[in-house]
């Protein structure tokens, strides 16, 4: 990673001086599915031209700008500039619905909206009381191994160093502590072929699956209280497949289950709890994740809350707020947007949510 | 279907007074995998030339040979020459194996051995008692709609009449009656997509087919006498399939299920049961044929049980005997090897079933 000096004169120009509304529609307007950052990335370096106050490096697609103002305490700001695949749902356009204005396209809630928000104020805040890390990564709507994010924590940890650090993930311009982990396993059901008109010679593995989905359907997921927030688990079948052929019995059925389990537990917790309830079926871990605390006792996290005028909730599902937490650093997501619209055909940012994420954080960042 | 003049002098040549065991490597030798059985075909056709007693005819790779000496009773005799894909199992070999000497090889159950013996009573049986057709035809191991007895069904039906068939499918040399109706569906579990971090925004589909296994789980499958013989049904999910993505919960899961029936149910029985054990569930009906009654109240069928010195005894799986049960001919299953090895990558017959075979057959066609 070294000061980057090969900006591109092709890039479209962002202008840090507009609204963030603005800035957002032109972020989205620059195509950038996963692995395709390439533009947006030259555009982002491109419109940090002359800020004195921020030194500014690049990895690959990912951005690190920062201010290095000897301040006591350093919060780290991240987004990242990638989307999932569009699907006729740009450019962007605004539109009106039960009186709320919203600006529809893909990216605007995931995550656009953040990353302008954070752009104008990386600009805009030269003289702030804390030192600043502004962050704009690659990849992460993808596999986890290509995370623009886990890059730098793998290679260049230091410059991850903070005090307190915010994701700019949509949680409605409320402030979501930490995170739920999520582990991925396998149940394996085996039989016996044999051809389905002799049945009585083999034995049945989707049969043999029938006690598996009985206890998923019964399952009551825990409410877990972490630092204050509670956290709603979950375990789900997200995967089922088994046969040969329709005139065999099949030997061989995989139900692969999800469960989302609170960041109070550890992989070896979670994978303990899934042991334990499918006991005496062959179980193997496939993936996991470590969820985050939310660090919401540290003062910093306190002083945001307060001065977003907001009640901290938890956030369920797993973000990049896990990769400050193994680092030891307490990180909250931050941004506009309704998750739920994430990666939706109709993705839309109320524009409202927008102006008060640029509030919220300004409010904190410039301080009482 | 015309009388066949087109013989190729390419051919192999099958010497039809060799004894059945060298008739039967002769066409295990001729590979005649589904859809490739015109080599074979060709290779019958000419053995068949010059013997009189035969008026032969050919339509497509099926053919049809009998003798018209205008006795009151018919029977027809078939087989099918094609075989499932070779799979290292050819050329055959001659094995022993716990003191029984077996003929290993593709196509000697299914049912290379039914035909040699076929062909050499064919050849030498001049002067039957009853009037016979023998017919072997093509593409029985691949989709029903191509069966080459299903073909001649259709469009040349008067070509099968008779008072009794025989169909050479591997049974042990033992009569084997009627067959068992197959019938396939679809159940069909619906759900709500929802992110697997918010599992309660969504209705997990896969979850959902818990009771549908539970069902299949603790089936009892009936056991229905019919004419005499006992026929054991089954109802097995052959296939199962559900889920999106690994963090998505399912909308969708599908049961394939497969139900074996007595021949003395309808198909639309079938359907009532299934549609009375899966009530309250969307079934969808993909697939189903009727079976066979084992028509051994038949006095010929008696007099056929009573020479080949055995006692009859139900088929299972479903054959092409079902095809002459829907032309009103009673039909039972009569041929060497042991149906489990069928289509197996040990394939094998025991000689001595190929001989017991032709003496039954002999013994009967040549009358007391």
């Amino acid at each position: 990673m070294t000061p980057d000096d090969a900006t591109s004169a092709d890039a479209p120009v962002l202008d840090l001086g507009a609204s963030s509304l603005e800035i957002t529609r032109a972020l989205c307007d620059i195509p950038s599915v996963s692995d395709d950052e390439g533009t947006i990335t030259e555009a982002i370096i491109r419109s940090l031209e002359g800020l004195d106050h921020l030194e500014v490096m690049r990895d690959a697609d990912t951005i690190v700008a920062r201010t290095t103002l000897g301040r006591a305490r350093r919060v780290v700001i991240a987004g990242h500039t990638d989307t999932v695949p569009i699907n006729h749902n740009l450019p962007t356009r605004v539109e009106t619905d039960g009186g709320v204005d919203y600006l529809w396209g893909r990216g605007t809630v995931d995550m656009k909206a953040g990353v302008a928000v954070q752009l104008k104020l990386a600009a805009e805040l030269t003289d702030p009381p804390v030192d600043l890390t502004w962050i704009w990564y690659d990849h992460e709507e993808v596999d986890s191994s290509l995370n623009g994010l886990g890059r730098v924590a793998r290679n260049r940890p230091e410059l991850l160093a903070g005090d307190f650090a915010i994701l700019g993930e949509p949680t409605n311009s409320q402030v979501e502590g930490g995170c739920n982990g999520t582990m991925r396993a396998e149940i394996r059901l085996t039989g016996l072929r044999a051809h389905s008109a002799r049945a009585w010679v083999g034995k049945n593995a989707i049969h043999a699956a029938a006690p598996v989905l009985d206890i998923l359907a019964v399952y009551e997921p825990a409410q877990v209280e972490v630092d204050g927030l509670v956290y709603r688990e979950g375990l789900n079948a997200v995967l089922i497949a088994g046969g040969v052929a329709t005139n065999v019995i099949p030997d061989e059925c995989i139900i692969t289950v999800n469960y989302r389990f609170a960041p109070s537990k550890s992989a070896a917790d979670a994978e303990a709890h899934l042991r334990e309830t499918f006991a005496g079926f062959e179980l193997v871990v496939t993936d996991s994740a470590e969820g985050a605390r939310p660090g919401l006792n540290d003062p910093l996290a306190l002083e945001f809350v307060a001065a977003v005028g907001g009640v901290a909730k938890p956030k369920y599902g797993w973000t990049d707020v896990a990769r400050f937490s193994a680092l030891g650093i307490p990180a909250v997501n931050y941004g506009p947007g309704d998750p739920l619209l994430a990666h939706a055909d109709d993705e839309r940012v109320a524009i409202e949510q927008i102006a008060e994420c640029e509030r919220g954080l300004r409010a904190w960042l410039t301080g009482p």
